[in-house]
């Protein structure tokens, strides 16, 4: 195995928020269960878009977030995803490279536009998601960078890959690469539905796959078809090498073999929206395991990226996460 | 003079901005003047985006601003203006509808794409402008819709309409048909720049045909080529009916005849970005004027809603303004 040079690259479906305010009626009327992540087609995109408030658009994209809060703590970070070649797109590239986040794939030329996620932000900060994934489902291995993947200490895949099977292809095939060069391979469950959607699939994956694992409660118990978050942990301990389990403002646990850490949420003045907690987490995660941290204090920097993002609307850092470095090297203030 | 249908229409360039940080080092590096906007073409608006960091996309344009600011404070608005059949042109029509204006022109199917305007927003909190004005170039007397501004109480205007001929005859004619319904036109003199590129021409629209002015010091002084902010309201006061002038952390001046008030600015906690704050206290002027509240307290609800848009990003509000109007009858807390 080679020096890397490259910490982590994320590979995801890239996608522009579109976040808005939203009241508790309002997703009761269109049927949307809080704080998921739903799939769309376009009409249903159109048809919700237009009966939202106004927006606020920003860059996304789950893996996206995470590469972004990477780089903005000072990691070396790099991107594979699909935009299409339209405002959206540009947009999207942009940011992303405007962040420190080595991005070189081609946008797309034709088909359907670059994806949106219509945000809804209720009132307790609570974030619901309608995705319409537009040219991320186009997105397959022929979209994928061998040598990137090779060169980077981790590749960090997101579990909505699975909802198409192209991007599925893809993840295996990124899977492949970086362990042929003895990389470490970390993955998000992403959402409970969508571990729902693949629960089979993805356990296999844990037990045999996966070095690093990132889930919340909701998504742990999901896979392992559990009631109780201390069951779901004790499934978990036996598959993966790592795995980094959040709980909200109950903090997070980690366990690593016989190690195993409960580690407190960062203090949070306001929260906004919850857009990207997780994503930020594991940016912050990933980079104390990538920069030799002891696994606690992995995690503290994992809660610090969390607290940082949710004190505003958007999932892309608003100011440089850099110092939260060295915050993390002590106990966390409560 | 029918009863009015609308409270206020207000005409501008239609705009959805950029808004990214940046340092003074930035701002010194690309020679722009803090704090002002400067009109770029398309090469440029495509270097400067190239180098200038992550942005947050969010509706804007300055009269657009207004109207929505005003509906959120639960006034009748409207809003004419030009954007493109593209994605930034559908973003910005869904914002301005789903804010509850009125908002019925066209969308341009040829021609240049849809304005943007690149913030810069520096850690003071200032920003500097940089606008594309894109499909907003072709605005002219055929956007116009004479029987709208005919029903409204007050036709809003912005100076920035000045920039482009076909822009400056359609304000010309929205000018003459509200007068000739006996309504009242206002004007914001937008840019101290901007004032200084029609001085001659807005000085004789501010002495024959503008019944509402507002303008910020830094204009005012500008309009009359005076170094002292007393000797150009000196000059203001016999001009219009109604002044108001800005003076961003030390409130604002009103004149009516005799009548003049000096008003304090509403208190905020931290000034993120001033983007919108001459926008929103038109707004809140607007509302006062319309629904017959004494001077004074039209300048107070300028004063709140403008302290409002200041404690975040964009220029857009966060949450509904309509609590304010109460507040406004009071003196303002310190």
């Amino acid at each position: 195995m080679t020096e890397s040079a490259v910490d982590v690259v994320g590979i995801g479906n890239a996608i522009v928020d579109v976040i808005a305010n939203a009241d508790d009626a309002f997703l009761a009327r269109q049927g949307l269960d809080k704080g998921a992540m739903r799939l769309i087609d376009q009409p249903t995109a159109e048809r919700l878009y237009g009966e939202m408030g106004p927006g606020l658009e920003c860059s996304g994209g789950s893996a996206a977030n995470s590469m972004v809060a990477l780089a903005s703590l000072g990691a070396r970070s790099a991107y594979i995803g699909k935009v299409k070649d339209d405002e959206l797109g540009r947009i999207f590239a942009h940011d992303i490279r405007a962040s420190g986040v080595m991005f070189e794939s081609r946008f797309a030329a034709h088909g359907a536009a670059t994806a949106r996620c219509l945000i809804l932000v209720t009132p307790d900060a609570q974030r619901t998601m309608n995705t319409f994934l537009g040219a991320s489902t186009d997105f397959g291995p022929g979209d994928l960078d061998a040598g990137l993947v090779g060169k980077a200490s981790v590749t960090y895949l997101e579990g909505y890959l699975w909802d198409k099977p192209a991007a599925k292809d893809a993840f295996r095939q990124a899977l492949q690469h970086a362990h042929k060069q003895g990389r470490k391979v970390a993955l998000s469950l992403s959402d409970a539905f969508c571990v729902d959607r693949h629960r089979a699939e993805f356990r296999a994956l844990v037990e045999h796959d996966i070095d690093i694992l990132f889930a919340n409660e909701a998504e742990i118990r999901s896979l392992y078809q559990v009631d109780d978050f201390d069951r779901a942990l004790q499934h978990v301990r036996g598959h993966c090498e790592v795995a980094a389990l959040t709980r909200s403002e109950k903090g997070s646990v980690v366990v690593r073999g016989e190690e195993i850490h409960v580690v407190d949420a960062a203090p949070v003045k306001r929260v906004v929206d919850t857009t990207g907690a997780g994503d930020f987490y594991a940016a912050g995660f990933l980079y104390g395991l990538t920069h030799k941290f002891d696994l606690a204090r992995c995690a503290r920097l994992g809660a610090l990226a969390a607290a940082k993002v949710i004190g505003h609307f958007g999932a892309r850092p608003e100011t440089a996460l850099k110092p939260l470095v060295e915050v993390s090297a002590k106990p966390l203030k409560r």
